[in-house]
């Protein structure tokens, strides 16, 4: 079984559609047929969430993100914490420690000074909390209906000191992919938050710094491939840019990832797998086959890791797909999200 | 005569308005009582448009600058070009070689991917042009009414070479002030391409890469004391941050300032000084007295500043105040801007 990847993405869409910036199929056409067409240049090729850069003796890590998430608060955090934890958690998954992160907001005419001021108290507690600063900043406001409340793009430098080589490309047959904690309560959150599911449900986003337990997995053992932070398009949409970059296949099995009762629940109305659903805290890594139980270990030992679990492994076929084990006894492949169906929740 | 400076800075507004994003007083205001206050930090205290960070033997800038401009495409340049221009420029004039950009773009649904394809576009011949390369990105989609068909954040890294001291805060009684060319062009032909001014008039925005005018002004003489490109707020509002962050006057002869025929017009409809009016590729460069001669030739012999000029000095009083000697022999404060007669020019 081959996939057809030598064949040039092509946009389809004259009109730019939700599911362009939801992670999925359409953001990845956009990205590679648009972005990286027009603006070519061998950091941007990578395609990796953040570019490394050298500048003197000193790797650099810079990563951007622009947060867009609706409603503005919700259980266990908001835009501002996001905003923070999501270029942190970049950073840090690329093997970089976050050290320093400009904040570009977009305001709408008549948003509350009061909320405003809570967003950016909020972000100089994660800031605080992930040891980054904020160095610098901008402000542009819009009128009314041209946004909706506030926007906040934070970019981040980070210095990457580790030895190991990462990369998703690096991954090969027989090594085995981790995930640290419960999937998908954070998009669960937001949209219980917006009142779309007739349900309560006592849940909270997971939205933390990842620097931390990167730095005690990669201390463990040298065997870490690759991690990447599970945000839009969650866990589903990282295996398959594994599967893709290191032509290989991965194997998930169903009954091992960690999915709370109530995302579980809610995914089902939903109508969508919790392996798609957004987590703000939560990382993926690869580790090489022999190191799986001393990277199971390093990260249980983190506070936030301690449902971290083993979710499958890497195989040879078949390449570029993702396999998911029922918890029934059946196979289905995990493709890449189509559409956008759980919108702005970053 | 003095300013009562000492006094807490404090938002009487509840809700942001159009001024917060404008650049003078209200903007000045949201930025010291609510972002330094909440996010204090001593790269943030300098309120500089950029940090200067360092790593390892590297002396780096980071600066961020988010771009709403309405409409998108106008006479002299788009959205995408200013996006560049405008964070290389911040670069530039902190004394850093550009050299690495981000680029967060949110989207509104519905917006032409053909339009979207010409302002990346032209964002890729813009940082051709300036030397940088747009090395990672994020791309989010909100709905229809969420945004204004797309807004871009750039955020900038570059290295600081020179050994140059740089800073508004180092401006002495004695010193120049130059501009590197006529000012207003950029906001009076965005104001006139929005139909709002019943007039028509062969105008072009004058976006452009200060990075090349600025090198060859540094090579020619160590009396640079400070340079600013003159975007949001003008002219008047830079001088007034020199005014106020050096303590000294600013004394500026309006017969000197170059401003073109068709800006004048528009801004006499318009009701605004031409000082107020948005450049986004003219800067305002400080010099010691004894190198004003160098500088002005510096700065003419490059293409983009034919039309340099030395447009008043710095004294000592009135400290913190801007003085403007009219064409018509009177002599008026130049004061920071109250409200946002130019609403998203950038």
């Amino acid at each position: 079984m081959e996939r057809a990847r030598a064949r040039k993405p092509r946009i389809k869409e004259e009109r730019v559609t939700s599911a362009h910036g939801a992670g999925g199929k359409a953001s990845q056409t956009l990205t590679e047929a648009l972005f990286l067409e027009e603006l070519r240049n061998p950091h941007l090729e990578k395609l990796e969430d953040g570019a490394e850069l050298t500048l003197g003796d000193s790797r650099l890590a810079l990563t951007t993100d622009s947060f867009v998430v609706s409603p503005l608060f919700f259980p266990g955090g908001d835009i501002g914490e996001l905003a923070v934890n999501g270029t942190v958690n970049d950073l840090a998954v690329s093997g970089a420690r976050p050290l320093y992160l400009s904040a570009g907001f977009i305001i709408e005419e008549g948003f509350p000074v009061s909320e405003l001021r809570r967003v950016v108290r909020s972000m100089s507690q994660a800031a605080e909390r992930a040891g980054v600063r904020v160095v610098t900043g901008d402000t542009k406001v819009v009128q009314k209906g041209r946004a909706d409340g506030c926007y906040i793009n934070t970019t981040g430098v980070g210095v990457r000191e580790t030895v190991h080589e990462l990369g998703i490309d690096t991954v090969r047959p027989g090594d085995a992919v981790l995930v640290s904690g419960p999937v998908g309560d954070h998009g669960v959150t937001v949209m219980l938050e917006r009142g779309e599911l007739d349900i309560d449900a006592d849940l909270e986003s997971d939205t933390a710094p990842l620097h931390d337990m990167v730095a005690g997995l990669l201390a463990a053992t040298p065997g870490v491939r690759a991690m990447r932070d599970a945000t839009r398009g969650g866990v589903a949409t990282i295996l398959n840019e594994v599967a893709t970059a290191a032509n290989v296949s991965v194997v998930v099995e169903e009954g091992e990832v960690p999915v709370r009762t109530e995302v579980r629940g809610a995914s089902e109305l939903l109508g969508i797998d919790p392996l798609y659903v957004a987590c703000e805290g939560r990382m993926v890594a690869v580790v090489d086959g022999e190191s799986v139980d001393t990277a199971l270990a390093a990260l249980r030992e983190h506070p936030d890791g301690a449902e971290a679990a083993v979710i499958g492994r890497i195989g040879e076929d078949p390449p570029g797909l993702v396999m998911l084990n029922t918890a029934f006894g059946g196979t289905r492949i995990v493709d890449l999200l189509v559409g956008d169906p759980l919108p702005r929740i970053c």
